[in-house]
């Protein structure tokens, strides 16, 4: 693992929980969830891998791929493309297991949803619980919550 | 497979090869790769994961990963996270076997490179050769050519 890769160690692996999501445009809706985080040797990044689905029958929801670049002084750098026809720089900061972000920039493909703010905050909770909450701007609408989840670490590799 | 994703189903499966790549400010190198793409039971898109490597010692180099989203009238939709720190949309048409995209957003964290513009073309030649150009205009140098390669399906999955 490259050194710069540390503060972000934490999230090495495959999580599987379940998640909340909620949008003033949209029905509530319940999902379960896989996220996975890898290290490519010698490399100052994590690959970030992310897929959803429903929870009734299983059929593919949402999924997101991308890479985390931590930086100095406890910065964070994220790269998220969405099959929605999002592309997605989100910046922030990793303090001890507590992550924030936010979009600091976002491109849409000619066809995409009129998405225009994102922020995320991951917290690690007890060594094996990884927590995120989700905020969004879409639609018209100002940003605010959107998804919430809870993850168990089932795969340290 | 969603029948949005028909047009571009020729790329399905795992492509494995080497490519060229040279630019103004670096010297020029050749590269093993990979490319994978896959579709998602009940999704209008394919996912896409490359990566490459050094040939002397397979040390990794590059990266991406995105979502390519044909929509109507041959257009095409693709949206790119790469680890160097640019998130990417790209957009242009699938004529037959011939796939021509140009950058439409280019999103960049604080420490990326200054990449300002992208263009790429596929060709499959004989069913089961990809050929691809990769165009870029980046570190103030104008759009030039920057990647050839030519990978052959190894994989229909």
């Amino acid at each position: 693992m490259h050194p710069d890769v540390e503060p972000i160690g934490f999230l090495l692996g495959t999580w599987r929980g379940e998640g909340h999501g909620e949008y003033p445009t949209i029905e509530s809706f319940d999902y379960g969830e896989e996220i996975r985080f890898a290290a490519v040797p010698g490399k100052p990044f994590l690959t970030y891998q992310q897929r959803t689905w429903a929870l009734d029958d299983q059929r593919p929801l949402h999924a997101e791929c991308g890479y985390w670049r931590p930086k100095p002084g406890g910065n964070l750098e994220v790269v998220l493309a969405h099959p929605t026809g999002v592309a997605e720089i989100e910046e922030g900061m990793v303090a001890g297991e507590i992550i924030s972000l936010v979009a600091t920039s976002i491109g849409r493909t000619a066809t995409a949803k009129q998405v225009t703010g994102l922020s995320r905050r991951f917290e690690l909770v007890g060594g094996d619980v990884l927590r995120y909450e989700v905020q969004l701007a879409a639609v018209g609408e100002p940003l605010q919550g959107h998804l919430t989840a809870e993850l168990k670490r089932v795969d340290e590799g």
